[in-house]
């Protein structure tokens, strides 16, 4: 039981700890943290928090469990002042889609403290923002990434994964951070990346074709209407990771280009039969 | 009234629309015509279908209109024999996704005698191929693209887009074969492309974070799953458009990747944010 979890930025994701949190009774008070109090306001009055302020020192007073889910530049930037808000027992994690300039920070800020960090990445979510986005349900079934290092203590990795099984998540699988950066560049960024591309080049070449586009150009490319402050950050990061990813999607977009330049029927049709295959395992 | 309806190929597309003909009591006797015909018992059991058969002579004959139903290469391929054995009042569609060789090909033979063809394309379907993967609604809230020339007889015409909106079609829009290429280039074909090397692209670097991808990757790359036979035949079909659209892609994709390479922040920010509002006007 979490006597005080604080819970910096209610928004898809923050939003959702709180509202997986009440509902589970796994925290005797919920405390949020935003810039602007006021907009924590609907949180308080569905009851998922207890208590809203703008005041971070406020806020984390007391907490012995702490969940950072801001943009990723953002929680980088939180960690200093947290790390000398909370006390040494404190369990800190956060929702950071990148985890290799966060963990590193952490453990920077841990060498001349007693300050327990544990980077965390739910692979759920949504295209839409905001506390009017939160579920309840939005871990249940989800993998949550956890990124500990060998500076973790291990009773710190116990409480951080409790705390997401707790809120209803499959599976809690750890991986390291440089580890964790490269696979969802893979299946998170680039998608992401080819997703803004996809609308941006329709709309340079064929504006007046999206009034044809039909479910399957509203699927492939769902991720555009992602937030672009949060995707910013995700992409700069990253961009080491994701730069290795879009260099191999160029390298298989120009060999299928090339079966198709060259007409070359039997392999064109082998490879996409072997990708459709691929493709089917993950249905 | 239909008296015969034919359709050649009763897969996703052939099997919709006989369930649809059916389902609005359009055509007094449905015939599908298949390579093999067996595998149309399950639409002959279903009702769907007054008689099945593997003899395209056999099937067209007596009928007032045939739909061609097949992957884009094989419905050129059926024009000649069709157009030989059709009467000259019987009208002739498709429901291929690129239209210029098809239509060209049907231009080709009207001028020798009299071939009622007018192409058409309808906006709807889904990566699942086969009749068991047919609908009777399919077609409902679609738009049908249809590509008549000067050539087209204005009845012919008018009795095509009548058969469309007859099977619950919202809306059928006139475009040239050569403009509908381009479109459908972007908004389909493109997409299919990038779907497919999304999922080689994954394969290649990251195999393992397959395990770990989430709804944002399957949707991104659903139409990976779409038919590899079918597929490489809309990709050589429409290779001159698509080599057009793929190269607005890889701008578009090199302009967001100088600007995460080089961290312009802002010019980053803004550039997802004018994609994300376009894309949220397909939603």
């Amino acid at each position: 039981m979490i006597q005080r979890l604080a819970i910096v930025g209610v928004g898809l994701l923050g939003g959702s700890v709180a509202k997986a949190a009440r509902a589970q009774g796994l925290a005797r008070q919920i405390v949020g943290i935003g810039r602007d109090a006021a907009r924590l306001r609907p949180a308080l009055e569905d009851g998922c928090l207890d208590e809203a302020t703008a005041g971070l020192g406020q806020g984390l007073l007391g907490a012995d469990f702490v969940v950072l889910a801001a943009p990723v530049q953002t929680i980088e930037d939180l960690l200093p002042p947290v790390s000398e808000a909370v006390g040494g027992e404190t369990l800190v994690t956060d929702v950071g889609s990148t985890k290799g300039g966060i963990v590193q920070t952490a453990e920077r800020l841990a060498r001349g403290r007693s300050f327990q960090f544990v980077g965390s990445h739910p692979m759920t979510g949504s295209e839409q923002a905001g506390y009017a986005a939160a579920r309840a349900d939005l871990f249940h079934g989800a993998t949550v990434i956890v990124t500990p290092t060998d500076q973790t203590d291990v009773r710190a990795l116990k409480g951080v994964t409790a705390f997401w099984e707790a809120l209803g998540t499959e599976r809690v699988r750890v991986l390291d951070p440089v580890t964790h950066d490269r696979l969802v560049a893979a299946i998170s960024h680039l998608p992401h990346l080819v997703a803004y591309a996809l609308v941006a080049a329709v709309m340079r070449v064929e504006p007046g074709a999206l009034e044809f586009a039909a479910r399957g150009f509203r699927d492939t490319t769902r991720l555009a209407g992602s937030d672009p402050r949060v995707w910013r950050e995700i992409f700069l990061a990253n961009r080491a990771a994701l730069s290795g990813s879009l260099a191999a999607f160029r390298e298989a977009l120009r060999e299928l280009e090339t079966l198709i330049d060259t007409g070359d029927v039997a392999a064109l049709e082998g490879l996409l039969g072997r990708i459709k295959a691929q493709a089917e395992e993950l249905r």
